[in-house]
């Protein structure tokens, strides 16, 4: 038997196909029935016409409403806490402390990417003897609707000892410092320094020797940066609905990235085993990272075995920014050396990473992708997890890597500027290809650097002018790089074919950014049918096999193959139902394209399933893997800025991003992963950041004040999607959701240096950063 | 590889277990470590705590609530609708009729069981131009609550012309009868006869010449009998809710016993694909084989395609009597004859089953079951489908063959009594066996007929005496023995691995008796875990492999079938990742109870579930498949009644049922369903009818008025599971959800015989009944 999927993904030559009038680009290899092309989305309709069922639209029989009482303060000590008032208040049916929760101060449980251990987990969830930040969850009351609950709430009387506070990284790691958790000591190179500090952690990656190889640099560039925290923006706010059921049992509803990992993560912390949980995923407003962390799962699931109801809760707007996980500040030094003839030699950096409330960070990510979009002998980064008392920071897309590229692809700029070459011929001829090394040990696999550079020099706005800035305005452009390695995790699909020819899909992997669309499509395309014929669904952690988070730029890539090894295993089938049909050997039946073929007969896939009641019943595909052959992506961002020198004000003019996408499954979606991945980065270069009074408090806690990018603030983006096939996938997908949100804010800052001729040091580079940089104000 | 149940399922000597005071006993074969246990059903906590969700409990956002205008005539054309005073009334926002449904004419489509051409369950659903019952549905209403919709229900004007009609089955097949469908003509041994009539169809089984064989019997015994339609009474009313998507797919919520069944029905009546329909099986609170067919579900849809919303419609019991399908009533001429020495040498029978407003009823299994019990050489069972002006009929357990029994057995009770024979004796003497020929053409395969006899005979019951009656009451025993052959049909099954240890079960057969028990305790056996460890769910259509309804009595065979072969598909993936750890060959690893083995070396199956994640991560095993080896299956009853003969009341004072399971996977259930199917039978025999007024009307449309047995009609039902393994199954599971309702009818009208003296030819042998057959009134 063979199949249409089993020919090799590069067979067909590259070519360059034009989209929208030349805006939106695909260099592409290989010509499929299905893949490459642009149905409507499976949950489209329902999402437009507002029928989709997202978190905040559970409904259960006797639902009860809960609220959460959260820390006034940014560090206390917690000496007492009184429910006895709001108890009292009629319509109250339940409140609980993180004296409801198990204690576990023995047990460490890693929880993988984004995770920590299980007392951190459970104190950020409701906090024990400290607060650690504003808005840290304190109690949280359960009744007959939200306005009660906030009465109650508002009872609760809770005597703190306030406590001195850290409130950014520089404060944390000077000398002296208060102490955010004092019985912590400092992890350095793996080892325990026994040193007390709010750096939790120091690692270093290293090849080859960069000190002795900056002395032979011809010319050196280096710089100091910070970033500011800031959020996913995700829309629709963290919400989570839980029941309790008198055997012991708890179902959670919840928007999030991950069933399984929510599951997971609410049962570590309620202390059941996973098979006592059930987590059902419902659609999802937003996620970019912030939505793999439980935070009102375990609080809904104990307000619920206090009450015997379900329990839900929503976030305030607020409560989003307060007390879920925004990507953590950061602070960097970075010195790259190379020689005159501009190859790079040489290369050093040291990266402080906020962690927040409880450690780890994104630190780690971040140490691997600096250095990635380079070919570089020698190179050192060292990184470092800072305690903050702030929330505790969570993966934004390409956790780390932004942070690090705004740092790295500035110093890179002006090594380029010093050495007086073209940012993108400089790249070009210093650029990471397969078999170069990587700064934590492998090598690169076939990776798209290269074409990508090549097609960002090739693109008509690199190769166009600046145009003629507005009177008292400057104009420049800036370009950068950015890479992410994508990762694998558990995958399971199951494909089960129905009597009219269409078949349904289920998949474990939440779909927060089309996978819906490019899972069911990867099927179609190894069984023959239309994309249409596809029914996708997400099901609950009981319905299906374990699958990983949403997260990671992995789903298209792993539960991609997941749905092709289940239509296989389906086509399989198939084609012996349709050699008893045809009463022929199994062997003499081959499908291609939909149609299964012995010698002059054909029968169509539809016909074939009609066929299946016949011939020996229904027929499911299944699979579920852990695929290893994850390829990471490089992107590049281009864009023109016109800056106003007296208000300070930057507008992007124009903006392209190349990026590598190994194979668009739905040119669209990953054109959408490109242009969103952009628009994020517009805002968190200019204008988003947690803006913080003195005493360390967010005062910016709502989407009026925390200025996330609106359309007067994002051009059109242009998008090139180039595609350089991944080996270790049948159609050559690699992970589009994140590269392309590691080179905008460096790509801006460059753009703003090349403008005004001033180096930005710090994030957001809003209009008064701009003022002070040129020296105004 | 070699797993616990590869040995033969009959590899234990027969023994008895006795339980409950001896009252329940199971004759065993065969020890497992969970087959035969009984623990507590996995949806048991939520049924008793009221959180288990029923179709009734179905919420959604902008939820509908509708309502149903029916008939108010037996028989009468539709002249107009006029629905206009209905639309003005203010919270209505959509009215539908048979106008809404696309036109079929001419598409015939067979539905299976219980299904019907397109154009009658069309038809069926929203009448078109005739009504052909009282109830039958005319136009239905969404509005913002049920009280609304109610009031422009009445609002309705329909003007009807009131036609003439027939009421039961005599008055139909009676020359110059009312025609319920004018232009149909009688089918006759598969040929159209051209004769117009309520006969829509006669079919004939016979083997040999009995009617020779009857010349040459010694003994003849013969009678007529009838028996009234009767509801299956299950306690949660018809409910459907719909929700039809902008993009048109629908999706319907309902208690059904078959979620795909559910789904393709309301497919084919709104003339849509499959795949354009979703099914979500909701709790079902009774179904009997009366919750098959689709009565609300495409309403549903139509109202909540013209509003926009979902809309809910819930039946009230008047409507569930009136509009739903009750088991058919039924007129039986039957005949016996035997040699003097006891053996039966021939047999004739005709019967006549109502199949109501619409052609095709359960005549051919009655036929099919009617002398199964016995091996005759010579015999014809001739079979009527005959129209009446009544709600079409739909199953009630083993549809057609408890109306057959009641006939056919007490005409065996009769030759008993003629030959001077003990009604077992005789019985086991002419008892069907393995090779024994069906009247419908092949061989009993092997069945426990004899075994249940001699289980019967040899009971505690049987071998006492009838004990003194009290003053003015007459008591007497009777016996009598069903069959019900069982079917098959698909059923697909999948099974994840938890970290844990614990594994998810998902299922497309919807629970009605346990069978999520039943299918995890096959599914634990063959793993080697704990009942308790496998997490059952019954999911939607769009989220399993095509499934045939739970009806039949197939579930636990089929479905249980799958849940064992994809269990063996698990294992025999973890056999390979325990190699891995090991670094053995695959086929040096052996799984038994639980435990891989290789050499010295044992690894449970929970610390090999922990080893998944390093060893290429999750796990599923899945089957999808239509066995073909479902075995029959017989029961006895014996019951003891007392009859006072100035009122009339017959009271039922002791009861055995003996059946043969196969093997018992979940004793307590199968005890269930021989206690719930007698009590089910002694309703049947003693108390429940359509009660109908001379215009054809049911007039005992509430629970109060049509009596279903109580906890005074029931005595304690004692058990006897007999386990002769079938073959066809690995451990033996026979079907037991029918077999049990076949003789309770017949052996409490042979009881009331024993007792009085008097043979009852009908249905139900009520007071009043019994006070005509004694001559009283």
């Amino acid at each position: 038997m063979t199949t249409t999927a089993d020919r090799p993904a590069t067979s067909s030559p590259t070519r360059v196909i034009s989209i929208n009038d030349g805006a939106n680009i695909i260099v592409s290899h290989g010509d499929y029935a299905v893949i490459g092309t642009r149905p409507v989305r499976h949950d489209g309709v329902d999402k437009v016409t507002g029928r989709a069922v997202y978190g905040g639209d559970t409904r259960l029989n006797g639902l009860l409403f809960g609220k959460v009482l959260r820390s006034p303060h940014v560090h206390a000590r917690i000496v007492s806490i009184d429910t006895s008032k709001a108890r009292a208040v009629p319509g109250v049916h339940a409140i609980v402390t993180n004296a409801d929760l198990p204690t576990a101060e023995d047990r460490e449980v890693n929880l993988g990417e984004g995770g920590g251990n299980l007392k951190y987990m459970s104190d950020n969830v409701l906090a024990s003897d400290l607060v650690l930040y504003k808005g840290h969850a304190i109690a949280a009351v359960a009744a007959i609707n939200v306005h009660v609950a906030e009465a109650a709430c508002a009872l609760i009387e809770v005597e703190y000892e306030v406590l001195p506070a850290v409130h950014e990284i520089k404060a944390a790691i000077a000398e002296g410092a208060p102490l955010v958790h004092p019985s912590l000591t400092t992890k350095s190179l793996g080892k325990d320094t026994g040193v007390h500090s709010n750096i939790t952690n120091h690692a270093r990656l290293q090849i080859g020797d960069p000190d002795a190889a900056f002395a032979r640099a011809d010319v050196i560039a280096e710089g100091e940066f910070t970033t500011t925290m800031v959020h996913q923006g995700y829309i629709e706010p963290t919400n989570a609905t839980a029941m309790w059921y008198a055997d012991g049992k708890v179902t959670i509803w919840t928007s999030t990235q991950g069933s399984f990992a929510a599951r997971d993560s609410t049962a570590q912390i309620l202390g059941l085993p996973v098979s006592r949980v059930k987590a059902v995923p419902q659609e999802i407003g937003g996620g970019f990272g912030g939505k793999i962390n439980v935070y009102l799962e375990p609080v809904a699931a104990l307000l619920s075995r206090a009450s015997g109801r379900p329990v839900k809760l929503i976030m305030t707007r607020a409560e989003v920014f307060q007390a879920t996980g925004p990507a953590p500040g950061s602070y960097s030094k970075v010195k790259f050396g190379a020689t005159k003839d501009g190859r790079l030699v040489a290369a050093s950096a040291e990266i402080y990473m906020e962690s927040g409330a409880y450690p780890g960070s994104d630190t780690g990510a971040a140490m691997r992708c600096l250095y990635s979009p380079y070919k570089i002998d020698d190179m050192r980064v060292d990184g470092y997890d800072v305690l903050t008392n702030r929330p505790k920071t969570a993966p934004y897309r390409a956790p780390g890597a932004p942070q690090a590229a705004f740092a790295s692809e500035q110093v890179i700029d002006d090594l380029a500027r010093k050495l007086g070459m073209d940012p993108v011929e400089f790249r070009l001829l210093n650029a990471a290809h397969e078999g170069t090394r990587l700064v934590n040990g492998p090598l690169h696999k076939k990776v798209g650097g290269i074409e990508v550079l090549e097609q960002t020099k090739a693109h008509a706005h690199y190769q166009s002018d600046l145009g003629t800035p507005s009177p008292g305005t400057k104009r420049g452009r800036g370009v950068a790089i950015g890479y992410w390695f994508n990762i694998g995790l558990p995958s399971s699909v199951a494909i089960s074919v129905n009597a009219d020819g269409s078949v349904t899909l289920v998949e474990g992997s939440t779909d927060i950014g089309g996978s819906r669309a490019s899972i069911a499509m990867q099927a179609a395309e190894i069984l023959g049918v239309r994309a249409e014929d596809v029914r996708p669904s997400v099901v609950d952690t009981d319905s299906i096999g374990y699958t990983g988070v949403t997260g990671g730029s992995r789903t298209t890539y792993a539960t991609g193959l997941a749905a092709i090894e289940a239509a296989r295993h389906v086509i399989a089938q198939m084609t012996a139902r349709v050699a008893k049909v045809w009463s022929v050997s199994p062997d003499e039946v081959s499908h291609d394209h939909g149609a299964f073929r012995a010698g002059t007969r054909s029968m169509s896939f539809k016909d074939a399933a009609g066929h299946l009641d016949e011939t020996g019943g229904p027929i499911t595909g299944t699979a579920s893997l852990d695929p290893q052959g994850h390829g990471g992506a490089f992107a590049t961002v281009t864009c023109d800025v016109e800056i106003d020198v007296e208000t300070g004000k930057t507008q992007v003019l124009k903006w392209t991003i190349v990026q590598d996408a190994g194979k668009a499954i739905h040119p669209s979606y990953v054109e959408g992963q490109f242009q969103g991945a952009s628009a994020q980065g517009i805002g968190w270069a200019l204008s988003e950041e947690y803006f913080m009074n003195s005493k360390g408090e967010m005062t910016n806690t709502s989407l009026l004040d925390y200025r996330l990018p609106t359309a007067f603030d994002v051009p059109m983006i242009n998008t090139v999607i180039v595609e350089v096939p991944n080996p270790g996938h049948p159609f050559g997908v690699r992970g589009v959701g994140e590269a392309s949100i590691v080179p905008p804010m460096a790509a801006v800052a460059n753009a703003i240096r090349d403008a005004i001729g001033v180096r930005m040091h710090a994030l957001p580079m809003n209009p008064g950063a701009i003022l002070h940089a040129l020296g105004t104000i």
